[in-house]
């Protein structure tokens, strides 16, 4: 490799990495890591604006905080059999580097699409060649079963497991594929264009090639929450908005309460991480559009066009819960009928098409983060009686340990292995 | 209903059209049609910019020249069984009639999501409510089972289906899905927001109900192909360029010449219209990305960073088909082999997720206009032996007769009953 190391803080991705890549491409791809150097890999339309552009590198994530992107390639990786912790390092250490390029909208490595041999595999797949960064977001999380699963502790890290990290409980109304749940490892990746967020995915899954292998994943577009208020509150596909009273990015207060995970809480390398939990919901979408407006708001304790509690006032009002329907959605999820817990929602609408009967497949992809699981199992159980139930089924589940942000010259999840 | 009529050239939906709507709502549906006027209908964010609002009426439908958005949600339908001609035309003057609306910023009726009375389900679904146009446009085709089927001559036109629509002959290592293929009529849905598409698709669904039915749909993203010089040459999944070759909306006469159908060419109801394929086209990504980049170029014929032609010279330049391999996708493709024939393309990258094996469900969503089926049939026979076919499957196919557009007052395929 080259003795250079480059703006991702590494020298390159790992013989493993570059292997991956080029799986098939045989000795030809060991000579990509030699290239060095940004030169190449620019895809050459970097973006003028700071605001397309997030760190990679920091105290959190991006993309947990960061203001909702339009669009959402979501993927949960298991590792191989066999796969050790050498491996699983390696993989880390891999989709860190090339995370951290991609998100300054660069190629997944020096080389890249067209810049390494012409007998070789190229490194990047190129379909994002020309485009911006596109505010590209990449969050890595680790699985209850990358701790420890039916084939014991593979990594060496079962004592450093989050006792709070467990799969989720069983919720009235579960109906859950398990093709489509659970995961050793995620990635959550956000962009403002779906393109640049599919690239990001099917490099990450080549890169992981004989370490880890693409378990199930779930595009979504429109987000569902907002995180800034400069952002619009967004409609679900029920047609309600929906995330009004949602944890805002610079509210720091409700984050260290509600998001992060504090020194104290739990093991020390996920302090300044948070806890991700992923719900694929179906919507009955033809049923819904036959209820009538009034039962609509009933059901979600709002007013359809602004938004406002059905109590009265404004969108932004604070709802007067006594004053909705006892098993209304608003009443049974607000903070203050949970004792004040609070969950920084950051969900996708979703359509895959429609099946046999012509009925839409879609609904929300439901995100959340937290400082501890319980506050989604809390509110979650709140909702066993919501009205919303008749409406939809809960499809996909899982939930993800995200460490805190790397350091510069470091990797995702680096804490866990010191 | 009411005397009035609006913007749209009609009073209103049908009877019928309301009714899908309303579908379990009963008899305050009805009640819907007399509010009349445009403003409780406008999502109340319409755009100022004229780029982002597409006519509806006009010489020709819109979606064809129109330079390609960024989102597509495609949808064919069947009409239902003993729906009857008064069913079709009453079918065609309320998707005219919506979609007028829609594609100038407007919900779907003049009541809307939360205009009409509250007891009665909602016109609209509502997740647009806020959204701008999005350059919305909506393009509406008739198959060759619309004119006659198993069934007979069911609406009686018959005897006025263009003898030139006809299913597709079979292709070399076609591998199509019946149920994502075909289908009596065809919606072509693009806009710059995915919300605004699926929005358009789900309501002219609902407006259809007991007339016709979704029998398959498709989204897509990321355009491979443009109409206008000011549009940037988008790249494929496999990371090329694609398209680069494509009519462009301001050259009248290669319009003229493969696009619109002529005065003398077809029945005249036709004539300004033009004809829809649709095929859905699954790329072997994991295979393709452990091809080496030579073999790329020399499959595609182009050179993968600026899409040069292999013969040399810029993107722009023609290229020299003798010097290209005999069995490129360049060479096999380009109008300079093929007599001058020449395609409009319009097609759109799609995603699904991936399959148990953990492959992306990825690949091309192609559609083409031509003025004649028979200049797709024979490009699509010249890449019976290209290089390319080893990496891609043609899973789903469609055909449709698209008529001009309608004029103010009427609408789309209002000829095809005179």
């Amino acid at each position: 490799m080259s003795g250079e190391s480059d703006a991702a803080g590494r020298r390159g991705l790992s013989r493993r990495g570059l292997l991956g890549l080029a799986a098939g491409g045989g000795a030809a791809a060991l000579a990509l890591a030699g290239a060095g150097g940004f030169a190449l890999g620019s895809r050459g339309a970097r973006s003028d604006e700071a605001a397309d552009v997030h760190p990679f590198f920091g105290a959190h994530q991006s993309g947990i905080v960061t203001a909702v992107q339009e669009h959402l390639h979501f993927a949960a990786f298991d590792m191989m059999p066999r796969s050790d912790r050498d491996d699983l390092i390696e993989l880390l250490q891999d989709w860190s580097y090339a995370s951290a390029r991609m998100t300054q909208g660069l190629e997944v490595s020096a080389t890249g699409a067209v810049g390494g041999p012409a007998e070789a595999p190229p490194d990047d797949t190129g379909e994002a060649l020309g485009l911006k960064a596109a505010a590209l977001t990449i969050t890595i999380g680790f699985g209850p079963t990358l701790f420890e699963n039916d084939d014991g502790d593979r990594y060496g890290i079962r004592d450093r497991r989050p006792a709070r990290l467990e799969r989720l409980p069983a919720f009235v109304g579960d109906d859950l594929d398990p093709a489509q749940s659970d995961g050793d490892l995620c990635i959550q990746v956000c962009a403002d264009d779906p393109q640049v967020a599919v690239h990001a995915i099917r490099n990450l899954s080549r890169i992981a090639f004989g370490r880890a292998k693409l378990r199930w994943s779930q595009l979504g577009f429109g987000r569902t929450s907002r995180t800034s208020a400069a952002q619009q509150t967004p409609r679900n596909l029920f047609g309600f908005k929906d995330g009004t009273a949602n944890i805002l990015a610079d509210d720091a207060a409700a984050l260290a309460e509600h998001v992060w995970v504090g020194e104290g809480d739990g093991p020390d390398w996920l302090a300044g991480g948070s806890y991700l939990v992923a719900r694929r919901i179906a919507m009955l979408i033809e049923t819904w559009d036959r209820v009538r407006l009034s039962e609509q708001q009933r059901i979600f304790g709002r007013d359809k066009g602004e938004g406002a509690p059905l109590s009265g006032g404004a969108e932004s009002d604070a709802p007067v819960l006594a004053r909705l329907d006892a098993h209304s959605h608003v009443r049974l999820a607000h903070h203050d009928g949970n004792n004040g817990i609070r969950i920084l929602r950051r969900g996708f609408n979703y359509v895959g098409g429609n099946n046999e009967l012509g009925r839409l497949d879609a609904g929300l992809f439901f995100l959340s983060y937290q400082r501890d699981p319980a506050q989604f199992v809390t509110l979650q159980r709140a909702l066993s009686t919501d009205l919303l139930n008749e409406y939809i089924r809960h499809v996909g589940s899982g939930i993800w340990a995200v460490p805190p942000g790397a350091q510069q010259g470091s990797f995702v999840g680096a804490g866990l292995f010191d």
